[in-house]
């Protein structure tokens, strides 16, 4: 949809083609949100830009597990009420907030910022993998938990992290596989079916 | 989706709220954004701050249709081509860009900024109904196009206008209503296709 040849006031433009370049938002979406921010008090607005603002220059990664921090170690790295022998392998921060919703989760995390792709060109050293291998060797660490998606690429990054980690004689895991809880069987795909029939678990 | 309880860094959960806040936008999306934003470079961001802050404040609406506008008066109504005799009237300036998009409408507009709605407090006099007719009155408009949207309220919103411009002898015409092109039978609900059928058109 080419609004250059439409007059319209220059800012507005501007605003619809920014917010265009956000994932998940297509040309119908950027108007209607640039015409709801148009109708908004400046001061909500004011906000919006703030914040957005806020988590570029007071945000940074955790130097212990490269999550998000607002400090030099996130808050979960300084809590003296987490089990600092599990750490729990995660693609991105957004993957850490999934877990601990749940609040069943008491150890640490370790962010690699991404997975294994080398179609996309992103190869081990380009994540964190060097230095979760450098805290367990470091730090007493009793398990591993690799986190990464359950897909191609998830896996293939869990298996080279877990060749890696072996010689150290540390406990490797994987999240379990099967079917989504409160799901039906007959929206289960193919290869779920498959996992979680492998991975059935008897009953006592 | 409490995250108030997760260890997050702040400006991460204040930029969640505020785009939370957007039509549409819910918890999952907010999150997503927010941390795509998080990866994005610093600039990036800023240019998006700063269009959301420009279009608060570098636009205004055009002081005769109130389509939005950079100066007090739009480029539309500034244009010397334009026919002045014709004014299509409108929801939101969103609707405008709709019709300006098909290069077809020559004519000039007035935009309301909503429809007479009394559940949602909204009556004719906080809408830009009073100007239209003053416009009409003063001008020599020959035609008004009335294109509020085709459900209840924008027609109860353009029967309310016909009835004040009627007396004033101006020709008060509606988008017509039917099939939407490209769009197949099948698909077409009742009220659509009574439409079409009561303004079915011979051929010939």
């Amino acid at each position: 949809m080419d609004l250059s040849t439409v007059p319209v006031a220059e800012p507005v433009n501007r605003l619809i083609a920014e917010l265009e370049k956000l994932p998940g938002v297509g040309p119908k979406t950027a108007q209607r949100l640039t015409y709801y921010i148009l109708r908004q008090p400046e001061s909500e607005v004011r906000s919006l830009a703030q914040a957005l603002l806020d988590v570029k220059t007071r945000v940074r990664f955790c130097t212990e597990c490269f999550n998000i921090s607002e400090d030099d170690l996130c808050p979960i790295c300084r809590s003296p009420d987490r089990d600092r022998s599990v750490i729990c392998v995660m693609e991105e921060p957004l993957h850490v907030l999934a877990l601990e919703r749940t609040g069943r989760y008491r150890g640490l995390y370790h962010v690699l910022h991404g997975v294994i792709s080398p179609l996309n060109g992103i190869l081990p050293e380009n994540l964190r993998i060097n230095e979760l291998v450098e805290r367990v060797k470091r730090d007493a660490v009793r398990e591993v938990i690799l986190a990464t998606n359950p897909n191609l690429e998830g896996d293939t990054t869990a298996s080279y992290i877990f060749k890696l980690l072996a010689p150290l004689g540390v406990k490797v895991s994987r999240l379990a596989r099967g079917l989504p809880s409160g799901g039906e069987l007959d929206y289960a795909d193919e290869r779920t079916m498959v996992e979680a029939l492998d991975g059935r678990r008897p009953l006592n």
